[in-house]
């Protein structure tokens, strides 16, 4: 155990005020441990939707080239210019990648509660995990337990949480059910072994049959495809014999959310005793909490005026229960790491495999059933 | 003072299952005033937007036909197919319309609260008030102050509670000043009046620059018109200086809301200190209450994460804030009648004027600056 060298690669992201991205492989000198701190070895770290916003930002990878070196290759792509604006903040800023991960602690600071992690296998949260190396506080190190690899850790926080974030929220919002779409995600499949375990009613939106018999292979009940030609019916269906007035929306884009909306007021409707102008008197919620659809949100508003939409994300959602409330969350993940929280992947890649145009191709599709797994310390 | 008849004309729309919609004067009983409840003679009653929606429901008013005699005249309009699901709660019910009203107490109930009511000018929230007499709870009245008529009292407690309701709300969520949207209607000049007085500042967004010319005569600030090309530009600008997190949309429709929450946005990022893919932390909020667009909500979503849009609606805020916080309202409404609560009406019509075709071409436009008053026993 310990350091060869005072020096690992990190993935960087770079936008340039000129219009063009650049993802590159940089070598940073890797930090001195404080006191409290230690040098974590990352071995395994997930390729989650929420990390390519950062990675490619609005990069074009349709016409991404590749060069640079074997050892440190270089992603370059144009960024169009109706979408500068939005990359104001981040321009000619070469920023890290990479939300979570896991790996070995190889050097640590000199308190006690340091020195007691060598050696341990440890998950982490905090950004630029897309590294060889990673100097982290003891305090936002997860120890995982006995027999859990870095492959088992490393997606310990983000869908874990995000997925156990959708079920409190219900809970604290006095909803009853929950409604989710591209339910057949690595978060979706959580999400339903979190409510099958709960006994929370899950109504799942799948967009084809794959997704419906993957679902209903790990027990799903309501499963509603929205290609089929029934799909309104079917929704609603579910949202009468569930309750369910929450819905947590991956794709953001189109009609869904408006749709989602429309079939609960219809639930909602069908135990209405009078008629209202304004609609039934049932609050329903969606919040969109990714972007699979780019494209606007269109909702057609025919869910009278008890309703709200909104954005939703983990961390503003931790900072809000408090820190009691999330450090029960994740104890939770990980007393359920292999069973509830396992994530499964498709392949595993280096860090320059991460930066090599087909592979690329593949994981920034986001599709369902492909996840990547990167190991910054797999031999390029 | 008295009751000449037991009978009176009351206004009512129905819908039939067949996807007729007709609109028509009854003759009904007017009910005997229980010990509690006193019979108000209806003088003055608004053609609000909010009424307009359960006088017409779906009907397509453009190919509307007139019958019936001059005394009892009748409307009947064709209701689009694909409108009538929306109708489905109210179909073959015969509806009574208007939300608010003042008038003349005629006749009393035995108790000494009823009693202490006889001539006193009252108004009144509730429903059917469109019609010679209403029978209503002592509770339900709002004695006016000496020297109102029906007419200044008509307008009391829609328009006023909703501006009033506004800025309550922004108080009540935490946001530090208002945008507003259609912001010359006559709602819209009572919210100027209040935040003026309040010291609240208010962004106006207006379609042209008579509305603009208005606003600024009444002493607005800050006035956005949504038609100039440089209105994305002059929003952000206004939402700089005001810090405005919270907006009251009455359209509805179309792009208004998400190219306010943009503007929110840049706005936000303009004080920013580090960058975030998910947007900034602030959280911005657009309450749809009108539908003047009845068109689909269109969202680009180009306004991070940190954002909510929703329905809003004056009853059940009433009801969140609870009595006493109600009451405190409703005083303030009397308090400032003829000053910040006083209403304009371009014309006092009567229920048979109401039916006229000529007249609903104008009142169902729900165009700024017309607005018309019903006095129900105006002769014909």
């Amino acid at each position: 155990m310990g350091l060869d060298s005072n020096t690992g690669l990190q993935l960087r992201s770079l936008i340039r005020k000129s219009g063009e991205l650049e993802v590159s492989l940089a070598e940073v000198a890797i930090a001195e441990p404080a006191a409290d701190e230690v040098i974590v070895r990352v071995e395994a770290t997930p390729i989650n939707p929420s990390d390519l916003g950062l990675l490619f930002g609005a990069g074009d990878m349709a016409n991404a080239k590749a060069s640079g070196t074997a050892q440190q290759p270089v992603i370059t792509a144009p960024v169009p210019e109706a979408a500068m604006r939005a990359m104001a903040g981040r321009l000619d800023e070469s920023m890290p990648v990479g939300n979570e991960g896991a790996g070995t602690v190889v050097k640590t600071g000199s308190s006690d509660a340091a020195k007691a992690l060598l050696g341990k296998t440890v998950a982490m949260i905090g950004g630029a995990m897309y590294a060889q190396f990673r100097t982290m506080k003891v305090r936002d190190c997860l120890v995982l337990p006995a027999g859990a690899t870095a492959a088992d850790g490393a997606s310990c926080f983000v869908n874990p949480l995000t997925s156990l974030g959708m079920v409190e929220t219900m809970r604290r919002e006095g909803h009853k059910a929950l409604v989710h779409t591209a339910a057949a995600s690595n978060l979706g499949q959580m999400l339903n072994k979190i409510c099958i375990k709960d006994g929370v009613a899950l109504v799942n939106i799948v967009r084809n049959a794959e997704q419906a018999a993957l679902l209903r292979g790990i027990g799903a009940k309501y499963i509603c495809d929205s290609t089929a030609p029934t799909f309104m019916e079917d929704l609603t269906q579910a949202l009468v014999e569930t309750g369910a007035t929450l819905a947590f929306d991956a794709i953001g884009g189109g009609k869904l959310a408006g749709q989602i909306l429309t079939c609960m007021e219809i639930a909602a409707n069908k135990t209405a005793k009078v008629y209202s102008r304004y609609g039934s008197d049932v609050y329903k919620q969606v919040y969109i909490y990714g972007g699979l659809d780019t494209g606007p949100t269109v909702l057609n508003r025919a869910f009278g005026m008890t309703w709200g939409i909104g954005g939703w994300l983990l961390f503003p959602f931790l900072q809000k229960i408090g820190p009691a409330d999330g450090a029960r969350l994740r104890q939770r993940v990980v007393d359920e790491l292999k069973t509830t929280f396992a994530s499964h992947y498709t392949r595993v890649i280096s860090l320059q495999e991460t930066l090599q145009l087909q592979n690329i191709a593949i994981y920034n599709k986001r599709a369902t059933g492909e996840k990547f797994l990167i190991n910054p310390n797999k031999a390029g």
